[in-house]
């Protein structure tokens, strides 16, 4: 395996000339939590001004797109809102466009707002997530009878601040039923917040897996099922995309589980090292100190 | 591997006199959810006379065991406490006898009143559990500050009703100190109601494995810190014990994993083609239509 450091202008010009889409991540390579990495809204100007096509695609299922998209305009650079993928987003597309999920069935949510707007976004009939009936603790009731709805045809669990056990009860006997689609937005199993580490989307799903003995779809990176999403909206050449991503075992990892070329930047979690030990199954192509650094390819 | 059925009254007599300790599951042994199996008081009652020691072994841990006493005395038999293990009671009893925990450390609970119980009867200090400050979502400022205790030594996790993403997150925090115990009542993935199967201990306690990349050790049945916490109390020669239990997976594999002998009764779970198919790699030494047979001893 081969990894190329860009570090001279015509390293610059070279990468960005061998592709005409890049993907990026967004935590650790375009900002640090609420601290934005330096250049970076040049850097992504600068790009787009060289015709090239640009999307992002973030793991983070509760948040809305419309937010990340207010995010980036405030930081200075406009985005469409179907330049951003998050993987409630391609959860929704997952359920249209590749299972064809019939219209009259519903997905029952463990998951926040942002799990529920990209559903209605693609008319994908739901229950559970924000509803307060749901945010209520278990009665004795419930277990004689949880009042499941028979047209639930999938359950789909985020990161979901408001978990509980009945929640986990109505989950579980939907997934007992082998036709019901298990899903999950994605596998990270903690949530980095400025605060430390918290239990992430794949964490929470984890009482559901272990209950039911069944195996989630994870429509999140590093899965392949997140770039077929992509893919159902969004048209590209995956001979000329890149990802560029600060996780190897992430964004590094679902580029070569999507086939398409990627590059590493060193402003976050992955380090230079990890690359030179060589003692990963998984390099990445190119790697670059930071995203900034690219606009360093501009002749002017 | 060899096992031998239980059918005339010799066989019934050289059983009971091969053995002086029984140990027995209550559900699907004793009664079936709120239902008394056949000829059970008498039979305990029978067994008691010939002057065996007589324990029960129950993965429940959000029942205190003075519940299971009063269940038992209704129905006809008289049970002390320490008659009953619990895997609450044998995760106290694993934590002061096994494991020395230090008197000044704390145990943080996730798990209802029986486990809180079983710590207070053994001096072993403890906060989480019931306590209603837990009982609430948590907020924005839970993220940045979590008030963790620094006294935490454990986290013990056990069925709980009232799971939430603010207990799942102060639990994963003091997980992230290596020496922090991580033990977990029982690994039961389904909690069986008689309004169908819910999640267990092991599944509630799942969000906690998977942020944390830990293995718990479990304290229930199957797994041998079991009967260290009940040989820790309750004394016995082990080759002249027997197990009885209507569980291969749970019941059987324990008794195998503890080095006694076991009887297998035909009122629960497991039926006589799980042993005859021999496709286990566990079978019990004995098997027996129902407990109530072994009245049949009887000389009068």
């Amino acid at each position: 395996m081969y990894t190329k450091q860009l570090l001279t202008k015509s390293d610059y010009q070279n990468f960005l000339s061998e592709f005409d889409t890049f993907l990026f991540d967004c935590d650790g390579v375009l900002w640090k939590g609420t601290k934005l990495l330096p250049n970076v809204p040049e850097t992504l100007n600068f790009i787009r001004s060289k015709g090239k096509n640009i999307a992002f695609v973030t793991n983070n299922s509760s948040k809305p797109r419309e937010e990340y998209q207010k995010k980036f305009i405030n930081l200075g650079f406009k985005v469409e809102l179907n330049e951003i993928f998050s993987s409630s987003y391609s959860a929704a597309l997952y359920l249209k466009n590749i299972v064809k999920f019939p219209k009259e069935k519903k997905v029952y949510i463990l998951g926040e707002e942002g799990v529920e707007k990209e559903l209605d976004r693609q008319g994908i009939k739901y229950i559970g997530g924000t509803d307060p009936v749901e945010r209520k603790d278990i009665k004795i009731e419930d277990f004689e009878n949880l009042n499941l709805d028979p047209s639930v045809g999938a359950v789909l669990c985020g990161l979901d601040l408001h978990i509980n056990y009945l929640k986990y009860s109505k989950a579980f006997n939907y997934l007992q039923n082998k036709n019901t689609l298990f899903l999950v937005t994605n596998s990270d199993s903690t949530y980095p917040t400025s605060g430390g580490l918290f239990p992430g989307a794949g964490s929470c799903s984890a009482p559901l897996s272990c209950a039911s003995g069944r195996e989630p779809i994870f429509l999140g990176k590093p899965n392949l099922e997140m770039l077929q999403a992509i893919e159902s909206e969004f048209k590209f050449d995956k001979s000329k995309t890149c990802f560029i991503g600060d996780r190897i075992d992430t964004d590094i990892l679902f580029a070569k589980n999507s086939g398409i070329k990627s590059c590493l930047v060193l402003t976050g979690i992955s380090k230079e090292d990890d690359i030179l030990k060589n003692t990963l199954d998984i390099i990445p192509d190119y790697y670059i100190k930071t995203l900034g650094d690219l606009l360093n390819a501009n002749e002017l």
